[in-house]
This record gives structure tokens, C-alpha cells and sequence, in this order.
């Protein structure tokens, strides 16, 4: 399984508190716990040409992780429309945090993402209501963030097909905060946490969801699908009554 | 529409606290604002002969509304069977409140539908994740209920096929407070708030989704589907190729 | 409740064998049942200015039928985006048969919702799945089209939030053929039939269908969400242990 | 990984059309290939003692297959519940084609599990209709039984969490084929196929469906959680405004 975590990469390299949180970036401090489970991951950041998402990298995808949050606008229509049509064939798409407002999740939610939210520091409860799921495997009753930014309800997504974790905040809202979506062949997992001020990365729970995630989201099922015009299977005629 | 509430009625009748919040029962203060809104609305109680639920009260209901708690052992299995049989021929159930743990729920859930619970007059904020559902309808972005007992995750239920309201907790908890399911040609709806000891039937937006559910849960559908050994439609074999 | 019956509308003009079967289009067919039943239904066709969907029409629509097939591409972006918003913003859409290729459907369902299909005259039976659904409402156990277009699995849309019919082909095919979504406030329901050489939206199975979708379907729900930046609803640090 | 799987094997024992199909019984036909692709699988039946499922046995299976048909009423309530609080722990279950009206399913579903059935050779089609779904890994676009027992809808299942695989027979019908359920921990998925008389467990797709289903249902999730009356996590009234 090949992984490849995406990272706008902006707040690391404009803001030092983020930089001393995440040195290697975000997608640094990803690709190293998923790496340290033994995940074969890469990174490819917004600045690097074709954002780092060629089709050749795309097409050796099993499993893309996104964050993004500032630059949504700078992300490529013809980049967006490659890592659609990858999640449609099959490609494992985790979009994280500030992602659900990204182009590439928009388009496959078919809604606006909007939300609530508040930076507060505020303390955060990741509980989780679907405890047979494999993405909360090895995870106790909830997740505690001591300080994180506030997502709240209502959070404008289609019903997830799957809802694993949602969110208590300090300040008095709750959030949907991991849900799982299949499209096409794809299968899409949105997860909260994550703001780029806070250590939430590092994390160990985050880090197992994630990687949990991952390994929930690899290709998987029947053969590529057939479409447009088809042959019968049966003699039409045949059974008139 | 003819609806029945069911009530225990066994805290009012003991505890003058529950009494004076419902001089006329839980069941009195739920016909009574049904009735307000033009709803043909009855009450049935468990000390009734057959629980208030003979086969032509349950024949002639199409909403019934259950509330119970400290007696759900004494619910006859025979009633219990009946309300189940008119659930699957498309009469609306709807639960509140500690009706999770009656024998109807768990039957129709399929699971053990239990929680966890505070008793400790808590703020809970039940917010709207589905904007749309016509149970929220009039609905601001949450109820605020000032005090209440506290229900939390993990609820053991079956994903519910529509989740409306989930409740922020005081003390730190979430919970799936509106949940709606089908069982056969019936609708189910579980709605959370109500402990015997604080007046929240009484609240303007509370009645309003007891209302809402009432009408959502009404008989619809189509015609009685038929079961058992089927002639085929068409000729089998006139197709071998 | 005001209905707004869109239809592309050029192969009834093409077509005599389509004009003879729908002489007042597919729109004015629709509209007939419709109005017979009550409902107030006005047309919009896409050679009308603006495709006949100005920003006043659609704000004062509360479903909106969308029947399109061969100029899919001739729809203005701009006229799928009103649509859009005024679907998120609680307008109900109904899509029928070859509506799942038009642009506002695709965006909604955020898929390619492509699919097999093949004309050739066969039988198709709609099954009844879920008949506690009021679209389903005074429909036996399947609904007959003896003559119809086949639309065969896969078909690349979300799981739908609710299936309602299923069809049979007598080529051997089966389709998810009436399939319930919800988006924002809105709620939309794809119903299979309608190939325009065949006299479907004549069959009082059919009418029926479409009368109950547009009840389904029209605005109800919670309070307009509010999204953005919001104050905590409590003092945040005050429970800090 | 442990697998029980469970027959009634009484056809098997009575039927020598049947015996000369399975001849080491259904529950020997789906031991064999699971264990020829590496899994560690037993078997039990109804005649043993405690039906073969004693604690100790039900402790130690991670996945339990069921196929029952004409002795269900036999199976005793002890071990009935003994399986289902196995089930809500966690432990996954595989129930096959008439086990849809074995008490266990019938107990996890909450309904009748009524369908229609008709014994007349004819052809079965199972198309995939959720391509993105593990237990479909490696299918075609669909399964083809050349010969099966009917099984038509309504199907008086709740909606399920996942539907697979929907059923195209000769005879005219449709039927959901495939459907997956959580119930506490556990995962369920029924599949539909397997008829005593048909060679239906030597078709190589339904062993793959069978086996991919297996590793699905495996125990995974969240730790345990815990019920009942819970202490806060943050101070209560501290917030009042």
C-alpha cells in the first residue's frame, strides 16, 4: 500500500509558532507516524509543480490524505478533476480538518461543507458512537484534545454513510467528526481535529485513527465497473404473457 | 390521525415532585398539547387492563407514544407482541426518554440500547444536524433544555436511517437525542429529553418535535406486501441460452 | 406549494413519434396530472431566457421536476448554481430517467452517476423496498411498465439515504430506481422511468409516484443554519481540572 | 483468526439429493474452502450438545457463519442469546440464504425477515451494486447462479447499513442479496444464495463473497465501552450564565 499525504504547506512556512509545532510541516509529522507503522508514504506539498499530484503519482495512490486550508482557491481545477476521478476508480481519499472546505471534497459531497468555528482553545471530546467500526479500533471511549479550534453543527454534508466520532466542545457545540462516504469505488473518510497551531498531530490517538483510516480507505472491492450501452443476458420477447 | 400516549404513570402517582411538574401525568401534559394542535389524542396507562393497549385501541391507533421506566418488567409480553405486529403493519412509534430500555425498543432495535447516565441537573443542548427533516421543523439551531438528566454515548443502538438532534451535555457528553428508523410499514422515532422530574414537556420547542414526529410517523406507504410462496411473473426456462 | 416542471423539451420537437405520445411535451404532461391533483404546477423549458428558471422563479418554487436527456451540456452553469442554492437552501428537486446525467444532479450527488442502459422494449417491474415510504404511498407491490428503456446496474451514485424501488428488467438486469437524498435543507428523489418514446408519465402508477415525491419533497426543517465564526455559548477555561 | 461455522445439517441427514450435493454438509462444503484459503475454521451443528455453541466455543469465534431452514423453532433460547451477546461484543455473523428466519437474525433485525420464495430452477443474478465494498473484492459485475431457489421482495429487513448485492431472477422478481448490519461491536452481513439443493457453496464467487465476508465481520473497533451512571468530566454549574 502506498500512501501519499498532501499538504498545502503555507502556515509552516509563514507563521514560526506553526513551524515550531510542526518542523517538518504537517505532512512531515504525518508521513512520520504512518511511516513508523510500517506505511509506505510521501508527501507532495501545493508549491511543487502539478501540486505534487501527477497523474503517475496519483495512479500509484492507494491512499491520498489532505490538508488544506488557506490556499484552497490556488488548487488547480485539472488537479481537482485527476484526484476525482481517482477516488471514483478506487483511490482512498482522508480529507482532515480545514480540508472540508477544499475543492476536492466539495465536489465529491455535493453540498457547501460550511460550518461553525471558533478559535478558543477549547477542549475537545472525539466520542465514538460506532464502536464496531475498524477506524476506532484500539481507541478507549473518546479522544481528549486539550486545546483545539471549535468546528460546530450545523456542519452541511450529506449523512455520512458510516458516523464514527462526534465532537463535545467546551463552548457548547457538537460536531460530526469522523464520517465515512464511499464514492464510486472510492472510499472517503472526513476526520476534525487538526488545526495548525495545535500539536494534535502528534497525538496518539490521532496518529492511530489515521492510520487506521488508511488502512480502511485501500482499494478494495469487485472489478472495475462497466457503463454505457449493453448487450441483454436474457431473450427480451420471450416471456410475453 | 388517532394517537394513543402510553405512559407508566408509576412516578407521578408516588413522587409529589413528579407530580406537582405533572399534576396530570407525563401523559396528560403530552395529550394535552397534541390536542392544542388539533390532534385526536388518548392516553393509556399501565394499570389498565391490558396496559390501556387492547388489540382494537392499537387497531385504531396510528401514532403511538411511549413513555416508561421504573416498570418496563411489567409490560406483558402478549402487549408487548401486539404493539409490534401494529408497528410492522405501519402504526408510528414514537420513544422518549427512558422508553429506550422498554421491551418494545430493544425488540425493534435489535440491540441493548443501553447508555450512559447522570442525574445531576445539567444543560443539555439538543442541535439540529438535519436541517431538512420535517421533525425539525420550526426548530432554531438547537433546543436548550436548562436542566436535565444526562444521556451519553456509547447509545447501543443500530445506526439510525436518519440522525435529527444531537445533545451537548454540561458535564462533557454527547448523545444521538433524534433518531429515526423503519420497521416494516412503520416508522420509529427516538427523541431523548424528558426525565419524570423536570418540566421539559413543558417546553415550547420539545412539544413542537413531539408534534412534528407525530405527523412524520403516520401510517404511509404502500399497499400490505404480501409474503410466502409466489408464483413467477414470467416464464422460467423459456430464456436458457 | 408551487411546482416547476423543467423539461429540455427538443425531443418532442424533433421527434413526431415523442410528440405523439406527449403532445403538450413531457413538461405539459406532468403538469396535467399535477394540477389535477391539486397541485399548483407551472412549466420552464431550456429555450425560455434563462431556461425559463430566473432567480424569482425558482425562490418562489418549492419543488422543482427535472426532465433532460440530449442538451445536458446546453444548460448554463449559471442556472445549475441558482438551482443548486436554492436546493441547499431547502427547494426539493425530483430527477427523472435520464435526469441522472444533467449537471445539477451530477453536482448534488458529487459522482459520475453513470450507469448501463439499452433501448430495446423490454418489461420492467419497479419492486416496492421500503413501503413504509410515503412515496410509496397506494402503490401494490410493484409497479408494470410492459415497454420501457433498461437502466442497469452499476449505477455510480452515493448509496441513496433511502431506496424505495427497485427494478427488474426482462434482460436480465435489476436498478436502484427510486433513491432519496438529502443536501442542505433540500431533499431530492431520482426516479427512474421515463424514456420519452414510451407513454410512462401516463401510467397512474407513475402519476402517482410523482404526486407523492413532490409532497415528499417540499420545504419543511429546522431554522436556516447559520455558518461562520461563532461566540461560545459558554465560558471556555472555567472547567479546567 | 477463528471461524465457526454452524448448520442445522438436517436436510443433509434426511435428503439424499441433498447428501449427494454436500456430502460432508453444507457446514463441511464452506469448512473446506475457507480452510484451503488459510483460514482457521470448525463447524458445529444442531445435534451436538448446547448445539455445538457452548461459551467456551462462542468465546473463542471470531466470525460465526449460520445456515439454518427447517428446524429453527429447535434452536434454544439460551443458545440463541448466548450468540447474540457474542454478537453485540463483537464477534461478526455470516447469516446464509433461509437462515433470514433463524431466531438469532430475527432477534438482530427487529423484524419479521418475511420474503417471498419459490422453488423452480430458475437463474439468479447477483449484481453488484456497491463496487467499492470489500465483501465484493474480486467480483464481476455480477454472480450468475444458473440455478436457485427464489427469494423475492418485500424483503422485511430494517434498511440495511450497506447494501451489496441486489438479485435479478427469471421469474420476474428482485431481492437484496446482500446486506451488512452492526449491532454493538459486531458486524453482520447476510447473503442471500445457497439453496440445500443447488451446488450453490461450490461456486467459486459465492466462496470468494463468503470468505471476503469473513474478513470483514472480524472483531475490530473501539475498546468496550462502558455503561451506566457516569461521574462528569467537567464541573457542573460552573458555566451558568
Amino acid at each position: 500500500m502506498k500512501v501519499t499525504i498532501w499538504n498545502e504547506n503555507r502556515h509552516e512556512n509563514k507563521n514560526p509558532a506553526v513551524r515550531s509545532v510542526y518542523p517538518e510541516g504537517i505532512h512531515g509529522a504525518i508521513q512520520q507516524f504512518l511511516s513508523k507503522s510500517g506505511v509506505d508514504a510521501d508527501t507532495a506539498t501545493l508549491d511543487e509543480p502539478e501540486h505534487g499530484l501527477s497523474q503517475q503519482t496519483l495512479d500509484q495512490t492507494d491512499v491520498l490524505v489532505w490538508w488544506g486550508h488557506i490556499a484552497h482557491d490556488e488548487v488547480k481545477e485539472e488537479v481537482v478533476e485527476r484526484v476525482y476521478q481517482r477516488v471514483l476508480d478506487g483511490m482512498g481519499l482522508i480529507v482532515l480538518h480545514s480540508g472540508h472546505f477544499s475543492k476536492i471534497f466539495k465536489k465529491l459531497m455535493g453540498t457547501s461543507c460550511d460550518l461553525k468555528w471558533r478559535e478558543a482553545d477549547e477542549k475537545e471530546r472525539l466520542w465514538v458512537v460506532d464502536p464496531s467500526h475498524p477506524i476506532a479500533s484500539g481507541i478507549g471511549e473518546y479522544i481528549e484534545l486539550p486545546q483545539e479550534e471549535m468546528y460546530g453543527e450545523h456542519f452541511d454534508i450529506p449523512a455520512p454513510d458510516e458516523l464514527v466520532f462526534v465532537s463535545w466542545f467546551e463552548g457548547g457545540e457538537v460536531f460530526r467528526s469522523g464520517c465515512t462516504y464511499k464514492r464510486g469505488k472510492g472510499k472517503v473518510f472526513y476526520f476534525r481535529p487538526g488545526h495548525e497551531t495545535y500539536p494534535t498531530y502528534h497525538n496518539a490517538d490521532v496518529q492511530k485513527v489515521i492510520l487506521n483510516a488508511v488502512q480502511w480507505a485501500k482499494p478494495a472491492g469487485s472489478n472495475k465497473p462497466v457503463y454505457g450501452n449493453a448487450k441483454p443476458l436474457e431473450a427480451i420477447g420471450a416471456n410475453q404473457n
